[in-house]
């Protein structure tokens, strides 16, 4: 079955700023592969809205949303509970020369719709999408979920079918102000998530170096060359 | 006027993981000062939640939130609509020697509250803060909003008295699950928010280079070191 493109559905169209407005699944893909936060808005019991942060892995056309059977998120969720996720990428701080002009450069996609429990016969499946996307490499290294733990373990499915998607990518250069000639610096700072050295557990016993798929994880060729 | 402490209202009393639950504003304010981007959990008109990312600065035991005039969040906020808006800081991955245990450090704020829209009289001095905030050092560099931009502009404050907040900050270590011996390594991957080189504005006169406000911004001792 073939989603619509994101932003098509009334609700989900970019007003504010539409040339910012990005319609290809492609990039809402990458904004859900790249981040690591999902924030979730969702209605509270006393009809005040809430907002959740949680992790999440993007499992094809749909987004897998992971927590604890026992939050009253994830309850209120598989009861059916509408709701809007969204993941927003901070990509640079834009300097232009006036205060207004200035801004942040981001890639942000929301998501809106019902979610789905996942069944408990494919909880177990399931978690070793979200592991291998939040742990790349870790799935058979670290010991797989037991019964008890799985029992513990609620995860949500969200189709991607409704969401919009928005991309703004400034550069700092005049837009037309008449700015242009003011006698300051302008630009972008850009903005990345970067891994500092791994601490070891402090119960690690010797002979278990850090690996690979830690120490390399969030590498840029600007850190390697450090 | 003295605020509650966070956590203390029945509706931000943290249930899932208490002993993650931090009750002083000190760690609040910390977190707010730290984070860049704001989630707004607000009721859309059709009753379905909607979740926004923008920009927020703290003044004092309000936080701003950032955005223009013509946007409906904005608008909704304005009239007085219920909000949630969370700043969570991603600080870590934790490699847990089970996929179970494993998880995210994070340090996460929840306010709940109805936001008031900034007086026209107030919105270029309430501007500055945001400004100093978001791109400190600029303010006096860049040119201030004039009228036109003025009156695209809208700001909202909320107060933070009822609030939430709460951080896990696992070290990897079994934590009572008999796994200690298992023979992989464990412990955390740090993660925080870096800079790579700024870049000029293409239409950038010479005799700008980038100013130190711009250029130290972001920076840690490790990055000094290379």
């Amino acid at each position: 079955m073939t989603l619509p493109d994101p932003g098509s559905s009334r609700r989900t169209r970019i007003r504010r700023l539409p040339e910012n407005a990005v319609h290809d699944r492609a990039t809402l893909n990458e904004i859900l592969d790249e981040g690591l936060v999902a924030h979730i808005a969702i209605t509270g019991k006393d009809g005040w809205p809430r907002c959740v942060p949680c992790s999440h892995a993007r499992d094809g056309d749909r987004l897998l949303l992971h927590g604890s059977r026992a939050s009253r998120t994830f309850r209120r969720m598989a009861a059916g509970a509408p709701i809007a996720v969204n993941v927003a990428l901070l990509d640079g701080i834009v300097y232009a020369r006036s205060l207004f002009s200035s801004s942040m450069n981001y890639r942000s996609a929301t998501i809106l719709g019902v979610a789905d429990p996942i069944p408990a016969a494919d909880l177990a499946a399931t978690l070793l999408i979200l592991s291998e996307r939040l742990l790349p490499g870790r799935v058979g290294q670290a010991r797989d979920p037991n019964e008890r733990e799985l029992a513990q373990t609620a995860v949500v499915a969200l189709s991607l079918a409704e969401c919009a998607v928005k991309i703004s990518n400034g550069s700092g250069a005049d837009d037309g102000d008449g700015d242009g000639d003011l006698p300051i610096w302008a630009g972008v700072l850009p903005l990345r998530l970067a891994a500092e050295a791994a601490q070891d557990a402090p119960d690690l016993m010797p002979g278990h170096p850090v690996p690979d798929y830690v120490a390399q994880r969030f590498r840029t060729r600007t850190d390697a060359s450090c």
